[in-house]
């Protein structure tokens, strides 16, 4: 067997069952070795920020990680920005990139570039494998760093010999690193705090927002008078009727700021301490209020869950009940196409252990609070702000969970960044129904002009913000890629093709005109 | 003015009048100055890549540095491979990436990053500018690195402080530094290669394939019996009917190698030493006979022009007369579609003075040949390898020249990295004619895995290679861009719909299916 059969068979072993590839030349050897190996599914991407950001969408919900298979540097740099996504999303990805042949580097042939260094900002781990000998070894350290908590990114270069000169046999799985545990001190200061009579939130994010840990979470603000937060943006939310509801801390720093101005004791369980998404002249880039207490609880990688159960232990929660999201008979909104509306609509007409995979951006936040109730789902978030996500995590989710329904909010603007993940939803006839809200415009960004006081803007300044002239119209260009789909104009329409969607198995578009 | 503003009048004092931008909260700053600075065109794209391949186009034509603007470290790493490209074909570009403030960075939001590790590999040259009084001076240093012979890649990362903060004034412009004269035992000792009576070569590349190089080499040429070569792949060719016409080195490695086998002296005019482009087991690196003679007339940052002048008046070559292109009245082909019926009609049917962006990779070795007698017109090819150049690159030059056409020569595969550009095309309403290959297929992979010696290559496999099912329409692909289209299942529908795109101005796309 060559190196690159080595590495398929080791990562099969460990058990990393997809790849999401967009190869060239150098990884040609690890293309042929696919069909001599059992058990690994490889899927095309069009463009590498399709393979990166589906391998992310995969990881979130398969709970290991996906290969990805990148064609040199400029190949690699094509993924980086959803790797950036799935790197602050603790994604575990086991990301593979070809390079030239070690002898061949030397003569700095057309594609040459130094990709350790491309690579080291958006990896916890880059390694290049030195001989076809390695390259088993070293993909089963890859994998194991991969799989260090929280999740992480590690990088694997493959030089062209080292896939096609002769390697001995696969490595064996190296063990898992399981979360830490947090020490008693960490519960006892949470439990102070919460016990303090002071004001107090307690803002979740990570593991603790899967429904177990809402659920411990919501007994422990029964119990204390705590508040319940997330982070704005959270990887993976286990939520919808029956669940904890946990509000977002708002996006706008100004809403931010007012919503965490009451409290004076802040208890994070795999949350940061929370700070502004961007600067703006004049405004704080810590959101809580000066001298405010910060508690960690439970850092990203250690284990939240169990660190909620001593808590609530130790607080004598587990018998308080949660608030949890009531069960509401909701009808679809009628009439006129606006952001409460969609929610509402959404709301209702979401099916059952649905993932929503939401890069929504300006529009999307009128969607979040009248989902709170819809049928039990997960909800999926940027977690690195490099928009051009949703397509992409939408279809490696759907790759995750081949028997629930995946359904993307995407907005324009973000949508035209990775759009060809809509040819890979067809070619494997991924469930996942778009919702593309076409608004013809970066709408964010008109707000955030005002937000960082820029004034005397005109014309040309306006056009960069602008994505009409000539308008985009996405059911056609999801046509163009075998991907069916509707433009809507009112809400019945919408309830109607939302629907169809929804009840149709394949991937379909749904373009909602704003 | 605030630092943003220093910097938009630093560049269009130094003459940088066009910036290609995709930007975000963090550069709106600058966005804001455009409209209280004349004299800077700004165009967006909807993707990074379209950016940075645009800024290269415009780059080879105008012969001077557009800037960009990117959002942080995903937005530049969306436009590195496209960076890759520019870089290797020496095209000046002025890099501009906005940051957090610097006050922000120590909080790591969501989109904090190493920018500067990110894109040191890319970048011949990377400055975060330290505050806004600041800004002028490096954008100043910026140009002039970006306009150093050969031309190269500089990267300002500006944080969102140093756009917004006072600043003085802009910067002056800094004086351009000229090419290199090459010194005279260059000369001589090309000279005496050429005199050796040994079979020799003299290989082409950059400004040496400009219209009065090659009158140059010919003269040489036909003096000293020299045959002409150019790189296999070149930033930018002039040739055509009455023009000295020049053969690429191919770019299969056996064919290369059987080229160039008869050879014992070499002559480089601002080319590198023939390499493969990829290695392949048993297959040699370099391409050249063992223990041929490399000279350097002139390297690609140093007078090409000049040194083949003096070349030629050491040799006494000023008054041979070079083989031109005969003018041929080739009608166009028709019939059924192949590869080279297709170049048989592009030679006929090539307007003058048009641009030709080629990125027909497989397709497109059969184009060169028969457009040698073509209307007199510049041909640029990708010279970093990495796909996806092609609509981003036709887009720059088309910004560069308004007066000329541009023809578009685009293969399938890597029209779908950066397809959003056909958006600004319809946008800015530039002048390119688009011509789509749709082989459903990758290919030029196709033969890479035989090229490679990967055997049993199965279903898997095969899948990674194909681009089929579902199959990729784009006519209605660029419809959705606003970019009319037709396409073409035979030659006479080829020649209609051709003639038609060229003849209509603005962007206009021929997908011919193969």
């Amino acid at each position: 067997m060559n190196g690159a059969e080595s590495l398929v068979r080791t990562l099969v072993g460990s058990g990393v069952e997809v790849c999401f590839a967009n190869p060239g030349t150098s990884e040609m050897h690890f293309v042929a070795a696919l069909d001599r190996v059992e058990g690994m599914r490889c899927v095309l991407g069009l463009f590498e920020g399709v393979v990166t950001g589906a391998a992310d969408g995969y990881a979130r919900m398969a709970e290991k990680p996906a290969a990805t298979l990148l064609h040199l540097g400029p190949g690699l740099a094509n993924g980086l920005a959803n790797l950036h996504n799935a790197g602050k999303a603790s994604s575990p990805i086991v990301n593979i990139v070809g390079d030239h042949a070690t002898y061949h580097r030397q003569y700095d042939a057309p594609l040459t570039s130094d990709i350790e260094t491309a690579a080291k900002p958006f990896s916890r781990w880059v390694k290049t494998s030195r001989d076809a000998r390695s390259v088993a070894a070293d993909g089963a350290a890859a994998i194991a760093i991969a799989r260090t908590p929280p999740g992480q990114i590690a990088t694997l270069i493959l030089p062209a010999d080292t896939a096609w000169n002769d390697a001995d046999a696969p490595a064996p799985a190296l063990p898992v690193t399981a979360r830490a545990k947090v020490d008693d001190a960490a519960i006892r200061a949470a439990a102070e705090a919460l016990r303090s009579g002071e004001p107090a939130v307690i803002v979740l994010s990570d593991h603790a927002l899967r429904a177990r840990g809402t659920e411990l979470a919501g007994r422990i603000a029964a119990k204390t008078g705590a508040k319940l937060m997330a982070q704005s943006f959270n990887a993976r939310t286990e939520r919808g009727v029956g669940r904890v509801s946990v509000e977002r801390i708002p996006y706008p720093v100004d809403q931010a700021v007012q919503a965490l101005a009451p409290f004076r004791q802040f208890v994070l369980v795999g949350a940061k301490v929370p700070v502004a998404f961007f600067a703006y002249p004049g405004k704080p880039s810590l959101l809580a209020a000066e001298g405010a207490a910060m508690h960690v609880l439970a850092d990203v990688a250690e284990d939240q869950i169990a660190a909620l159960e001593a808590l609530a232990d130790a607080l004598d929660a587990r018998k308080s009940a949660p608030a949890l999201a009531p069960r509401v008979n909701a009808a679809p909104a009628t009439g006129a196409i606006t952001g409460e509306a969609l929610g509402i609509s959404l709301g209702a007409l979401l099916p059952e252990n649905a993932i929503v995979a939401d890069e929504s951006v300006s529009t999307g936040r009128a969607y979040f609070a009248p989902t709170r109730s819809a049928a039990p789902h997960d909800w999926l978030q940027n977690m690195g702000g490099s928009i051009g996500i949703g397509l992409p995590l939408a279809t490696g989710a759907a790759i995750a969970c081949p028997d629930r329904k995946v359904i993307c909010l995407e907005a324009d603007g973000s949508a035209m960044y990775t759009i060809q993940a809509l040819w890979t939803q067809a070619r494997e006839g991924l469930d996942v129904t778009t919702v593309l809200f076409n608004n013809r415009s970066y709408a964010i960004l008109k707000g955030e002009l005002a937000n960082v006081g820029a004034r005397n803007v005109g014309r040309k300044a306006l056009d960069m913000l602008d994505l009409g002239r000539p308008d985009l119209d996405f059911v056609t260009l999801a046509r163009g890629m075998g991907v069916p789909g509707a433009r809507v104009e009112t809400m019945d329409e919408f309830n109607r093709r939302f629907s169809e969607g929804v009840r149709t198995p394949g991937p379909y578009l749904v373009e909602v005109m704003l």
